[in-house]
């Protein structure tokens, strides 16, 4: 069963191993795990709901405390000390598109919030209810996720917008086909969430982020319903599509999704390789994606997490010969990890695993062959759940992302990572901070670096190391070029720096874009924006 | 010198060869040219300038006549026949930002109305100022025409956004860079137009469309500086970038166009191929392209356009010897020419040529080598020219262009070119009409047509002609899932058509955007968006 208070299916629980541990307790130091709050404790704790009665919303508290969080670690403290704060007044899981119209009728007649909810897998609280007077609404697509056409001939399948990832693939599967698009939340987040928060996947590369994947579909807003045609291009004025990509359901509910697929490959393999330094390192992921090498994924680990990945492997006498090895070639400390992924028929993916060695020569790489590539497609998805391991030791992890121009990747990177590490110092707190560039582009990078630290004495003294830790680090993100969010999205946790990154009459547009379609901000408010945009649509309030 | 009434530089005259024009003859009988008004006749016809006397703006008639109209076949007739109707009351040519931002605070404390100017290059009259009591100032950006930064690492070149196609090359080729964005118009339009109207070059299928080049820039609006940040992907919301892209002047003018751009290819060719029929070889282009065959343009004739384009090609020697050669291989009446484009290293190269060839062999193509390719990548911006030898033989032409899903292409194609063809019959005159398919995409086709007929005996007969022809083909196409614009924009002539494309609610998005930025319609009224939007931002007025 799906777990209440952290990630995945309570059957899978991942071992730490023991020189993971070791080598974790080396650099950051013992840590105490805080007490776990019961589901039965927290469900006492729920208040009487706000809402009308009515056959499509379920009040019962079980079902409110399992939709009033999302994955971001505010919420898993929340969620392990029982202190949620806030929970939905309801939770409506709809069959159709009528039934979302006839909520959000309900909505504007009865005077409450709705918040539209995927997979619940959000790492920005765009999922969480705000404190208020108004009741909140959280409507569940989890219903609507079957494939409901696939068009072979243009490669469109149309999908319920609740359709979670394993789904998508294992229906399209049936046919054949891909959509090709794996996010680390595949496992539980739904297409519709995808597109409402501009996700981008493992092997965005080949396939494209979710900008490029969806088509066409519906969404239901308080105005009525707004379908977007599929076309393979326009140049029909600004793209209303564009509009639905990011709207993290501050203009309507998407109901239907229609996305770009494709055949199932011939071949798909995945490889490792290994650099001396970061800088060789980094200057091959550039030129290679600059080259437009023919790649599926690029996935470059910096030195510390190259470390920290082989630690956590497990398997200490395996990979300790394949150090020796590595540093035989040259590859000793300081050494950099890439997987890229080859995807294609028999013949492409032999040309193109050609190419990628010939161009890689210069810079001093030690190919690894596909062994240690088949265990990261392996555990792809399983990463969420060392958080659990982690956190039954006594250790809080969290993850930042970003992305900015190559001139920029560098010096963004390294600000974050020594902020990140000399962050807790005032409490003498060494952090463990390590990152990667995946989603590699002609014109720079993603930047994803994860953070590890023991927690505190409380809960309140873990949440505000957090706080501080990511607080300074977006103000610095956004003041540098970077964006306050790759691929996590803004939500309520990133609303505060997109200002700087959007700019007074960008954040104008996107008013604009919100009043036109919830004048009310009965939608999913204090997401994406936060307050009420003033009376130009520039101005900022703290909070509605 | 640039023609005031017709397309390029008037020391260019293609000749139409006689093969051609008895080819046309034979389909659409014998045509009288129409008498062409002077310059100087024009003019004489330019009323007073309604503008307050200003450094920055020119009032004379020469200068005023040459910013009146762009491209469209009704441009064409007004300025064939001297029948402008409107000009604008004058022109600005800023060399810089502030210059721009001097204009617009103008226009608002005077109340005039601004249209911005690129290349005027427009077929759907974006660029025309509408009939009114309030005066307007065309500013053109053609002084702001300069490289202004390359990033090399990041591969980001920043343009002033008047800088026309061939400038762009030619400062980019200086440091060995490319764009690679080559539209019909190139040698005319600019990097800004290309921006402001959702422009597609002829390799977009290496290089994207101008959406995927445009990485950030400035727009100079009524409310201020709108500064886009160059990022290579975000999640953080809905797109402004994509809000610019297709706004046609409507929220403000591009003054700075970042774009990324890519190191000049190891070599560049282009190849043809012929196909037995339309069935074989449309199958084969929509195969090739999900296969994501690493081509850099693909194009399609059908067979009116396959004989049409032989006959126009003069040489009837030779053409015949390749139709005798052609039908030996099997591709007689009915046969299709392909012409595809190979962009990359030397390896790249032959293995892509490789990959192609034997991908085809099941279609039965006839490949040509690069000889025909070479030609045509060498005529590929004189096709406009060809309007002018037409004319003066006292033929009309005009394109019309859609895109739409693969499953519908063949019907859409069909529609169009039936309802051209037969479009003129209560006149008993026949139209010459021929299609290709070129931007191709995995999951559907532009479909790009020409059509020939006869002008009338007078101007507003032969108006009239165009007039029904493009009303009756423009709703057809909306109403069978076709965009109304590919890569033309919607300008005014367009305009009528959008609501059917966006729908009720796409429209009030479109509004919502303009009224955020221009809520007193100043800026380029009647482009894109007709009337002023009623109250909820979805009726629609005929005019304002």
């Amino acid at each position: 069963m799906r777990r209440w208070n952290g990630w995945g299916d309570d059957s899978i629980q991942p071992e730490l191993p023991g020189s993971g541990l070791k080598f974790l307790k080396r650099r950051i130091g013992h840590a105490i795990p805080l007490p776990d709050a019961s589901l039965e404790e927290v469900i006492a704790r729920v208040p009487p709901s706000r809402l009308p009665e009515h056959s499509l919303i379920q009040t019962d508290p079980d079902i409110r405390v399992r939709h009033a969080r999302g994955q971001s670690l505010p919420d898993w403290l929340a969620m392990r000390s029982g202190q949620f704060q806030v929970f939905p007044d309801g939770v409506a899981q709809p069959e159709d598109a009528g039934q979302v119209r006839q909520l959000l009728g309900l909505a504007l007649d009865q005077g409450f919030n709705v918040i539209p909810y995927g997979g619940g897998t959000s790492v920005a609280g765009h999922i969480n209810p705000m404190e208020g007077d108004t009741p909140v609404l959280t409507i569940s697509l989890e219903r609507m996720n079957r494939l409901l056409d696939l068009d072979t001939e243009s490669q469109i399948a149309s999908f319920g917008a609740g359709t979670p990832g394993p789904l998508v693939e294992s229906q399209l599967r049936a046919h054949g086909y891909t959509l090709g698009h794996f996010p680390q939340s595949f496992e539980l987040s739904t297409i519709g969430g995808w597109i409402a928060s501009r996700s981008s996947g493992q092997q965005s590369l080949r396939y494209g982020r979710i900008e490029q994947l969806f088509a066409g579909g519906t969404v239901e807003t308080l105005r009525g319903t707004l379908t977007i045609p599929t076309l393979p291009a326009s140049s029909a004025g600004p793209d209303v599509r564009e509009m639905v990509l990011g709207s993290e359901g501050r203009i309507g509910i998407i109901t239907e999704a229609k996305v770009r697929v494709t055949p199932l490959p011939e071949r798909e393999s995945f490889h490792v390789m290994f650099f001396r330094n970061w800088h060789l390192a980094r200057e091959a992921a550039r030129r290679m994606v600059q080259a437009k090498l023919p790649l599926s994924m690029l996935r470059l680990s910096n030195a510390v997490e190259t470390q920290t990945q082989l630690a956590l492997a497990g398997h200490p006498l395996m990979i300790g010969l394949l150090e020796k090895y590595l540093k035989l070639r040259g590859a000793g400390e300081g050494k950099c990890m890439m997987t890229f992924g080859i995807t294609g028929s028999k013949r492409e993916s032999r040309f193109a695993l050609e190419v990628v060695r010939d161009f890689c020569k210069p810079f001093r790489a030690v190919y690894m062959g596909t062994g240690m590539g088949r265990k990261w497609a392996e555990k792809r998805f399983a990463m969420p759940y060392l958080r659990e391991s982690l956190w039954q030791q006594g250790y809080a992890v969290d993850t930042l992302e970003t992305a900015t121009d190559w001139d920029n990747v560098d010096y963004l990177m390294g600000l974050i990572e020594v902020n990140l590490r000399h962050g807790l110092s005032s409490d003498e707190q060494p952090v463990h901070v390590f990152s990667h560039l995946s989603h590699v582009y002609p014109q720079g990078s993603s930047i994803y670096t994860t953070y590890v630290f023991p927690v505190a004495d409380s809960y309140e003294a873990t949440h505000a190391r957090w706080q501080h830790l990511k607080e300074t680090t977006s103000a610095m993100i956004v003041s540098n070029r970077g964006t306050i969010s790759h691929q996590h999205g803004v939500g309520k946790d990133h609303a505060p720096w997109l200002p700087e990154e959007k700019g007074e009459l960008g954040m104008a547009a996107l008013w604009g874009l919100v009043r036109t379609f919830d004048p009310g901000s009965r939608l999913n408010p204090g997401t994406l924006l936060r307050g009420d945009g003033g009376t130009t649509g520039t101005g900022e309030q703290t909070d509605p």
